[in-house]
């Protein structure tokens, strides 16, 4: 029996985004397997983390079929943060099937592995102007075209869960401090 | 038997001030009973938050009493936050008797019970020049007048527990880093 | 200003009986006011805690008002369990108007009390045999009459909530290990 | 766009076994997608919680995969215990995409749901004499055949992380109290 | 610059008695400087752990010094239980000075650092007989001959806190429940 | 037996400069143990706070050793935050031998004790143009002297976990977002 050499990425994918898709055909180009973790999952309702875990793991799990990726080839796994780093990548570990690789542009992320004996990797592909969360979200805010940015299979599921007001809600100032 | 219509209320009543009381009047024109939750109930000695939950939960009784409110018509309970958004709404209703109604001006509140299915309405009144916590607590760390604007019974509980020395020492900058 | 003289009393209601209810009576002969912690706020749906926070304040709550209570002189407090002795006592301060009493026949929370400084006093009155949350809740569970031991507030409010159907079940064995 | 059945089964799968891919096709056949739900995702390391949540998943991905069922139709998502019933239901539904389908044999899980609205069905197929994990951890503390009731994915798992010697090292006596 | 070898060490410590002092002193004939993690730090009051953390690092701190072991050459740490076995190694040593050497016998304790790469031994000396917390807090509480067990440092610590009369209020059966 | 008089002491530590042990020097003038809390001991890893409470512990008691203090006169003991005021008393005199004097330049810690009674003390001694761990962390990130500012077995404790690294790569700009 062959070992798999899994890889392991993490992102927030509020919402997800092409780019993230990208990034993930290009790693599973040195990978057998993807793990990809959906990080600060206890969040949503926010500008910042509008979204659920499970509405991003179902996000993901689309989007990821929709281009085409072989579905047996990646793990999506939810991941609360816990506000101890030193215990972080532990904490990782236990959520996810073994794997040796850690793709991140992170310095805190990078750090935390490369201390624990892991290989870290810039991820490999960066197009950073227009595919990136903030930028959406700001576009969906501002009643802007956000689609475009976004796999089809996600903008479905927004529109399903009426996110596009969800977020638009949010933004508004409050009438008075609570 | 005639089931009781109920309005919920927020807030974190830091302190209570005439603002709350007015509020509370009007909300009990549209309910049988109105439950006042006291938000960040976890939360005391600092700038922003001086005062105790049970301080606050003291000072809301006894001036909805001097305001000759039916007590026999409010429940005041306590509410810790909890940093997950999702869950927020499932965990007040299991602290309170049931609801119908939120009387609130915080969009992320409004939004997470409108999602739920409950009816969202934007506080009855609302007089924001002077009547907030955080005009009070300025007033308190700056010297001026501020008892004008609580009801009587929560300044003799601020005097009681000597709560001017506690935000001014709380005010202070820290003679060095720690 | 003369200080009023409050009394602290835990207990966790699980559901209100007239045992309760006579305790109450009783600690106000000797406490101007009552301090009437709803304990282990944070547990239902077991056959041992059936019954949320919300619904045991709102049991509370009613049943003091049909025994001709004065809602002026008791505070209804929910109180989550927390895992460390030590801090108990604080925890429960921070929650609750200032009180110098506490009744209680638990040894824990007397000797807790104690070694803080307060007066520890057993309850009052205790008629066991019959007036015990144990015991009510087995004669639910069993179809015996359970009515009897309660007030008829808490009666309503538990035949409101679909309280019997909800222990009955929970009393249910699993047709499987999960 | 037609609207997915989605029905959720929540177990500890300590380990998967072969009952669990039985409900878990047989669910199938009346759901579009199903959602495995990883129980008591914290746990590991104790006799009756030997196995990691990512070592779970693992064990279920590639099972599922082994018994030829379309890795399009079912999610796999860890899920801690909280201990607050009233908000159990909350919590799983941020996790996972939308169900409207519960599948338990625990009155608990059954209960919770529910109240909240949902269809709750007993599993729909249950072997229980030898397939239940107690029986499986049982043959893997005493040397008995246990791979016979397992996938053999999860036989090969359980070897590559050196399960049995973690299983039996956790069953020994302490030499002393610690 | 020569590293030094540094051996961990677990124990509740409810109270420290003459065992532990006698394994500290072996286990310091095979290494530089030993860690003694103080177990459950968060527990006290109850008759299984009756004292605090402070309690118990004032108590192990003074009898090492009794015993006239070089204070140079230990670390006492105390360490709350975390719910999580998967990570409780990165847990302790997030809170240590670095160590590879583990003294346990414990089968919990050991198999989780010996999945971690940790050199695991069975404590060097154990005379289990009458030196176990369990006997001295059984003694403690039916009136038996309980200082010979331990250090006299101990002793006088469990008398200026009034240590006998706590765990003896404890051992009390409850009036009725709560 | 004549009781000890305690001080308690809190910081950070991060790192550990020759501030900290003028200050515990001095007040080792006015009393017969000092207590050191290692404050946030749950944070690490980052820019403010890069080093572990182990690290924290090891780089404490080597410089008060190499500083030629009786280790017969000191505590060190980790303490994590707790994030509610009203019990963070509680919750350090639970981790502590018992004190009654309180050295800090904090208004808030300054608050707390005094309010239960602590006698408290602004700290004996302090130089801060340099001797600061704002400084310190400044000079380790730019380049520039920051070995001068703390003891010498601090400086090589840092060297051997390769701490230099850490904080300057935690100092990054990240490539992209997460």
């Amino acid at each position: 029996m062959i070992k798999k050499v899994r890889g392991l990425l993490i992102g927030r994918m509020q919402p997800v985004h092409k780019g993230h898709i990208e990034i993930i055909k290009k790693t599973l180009e040195s990978v057998d397997e993807i793990i990809i973790g959906v990080g600060s999952a206890q969040l949503s309702h926010t500008i910042k983390d509008p979204f659920t875990a499970g509405e991003r793991i179902m996000m993901l799990n689309q989007s990821l079929v929709e281009a085409g990726i072989d579905n047996g080839r990646f793990y999506i796994i939810p991941m609360e943060d816990i506000n101890m780093n030193s215990i972080w990548v532990a904490h990782v570990s236990s959520l996810t099937p073994p794997f040796t690789k850690v793709y991140s542009g992170n310095p805190l992320v990078q750090r935390l592995f490369y201390e624990k004996g892991y290989e870290v990797y810039a991820p490999p592909l960066f197009n950073r102007e227009q595919l990136s969360g903030t930028e959406v979200r700001e576009r969906m805010i501002n009643g802007e075209d956000w689609e475009s940015l976004l796999p089809n299979a996600t903008v479905e599921i927004i529109n399903e869960i009426d996110g596009l007001n969800r977020i638009r809600q949010l933004s508004k100032k409050e009438v008075s401090e609570r």
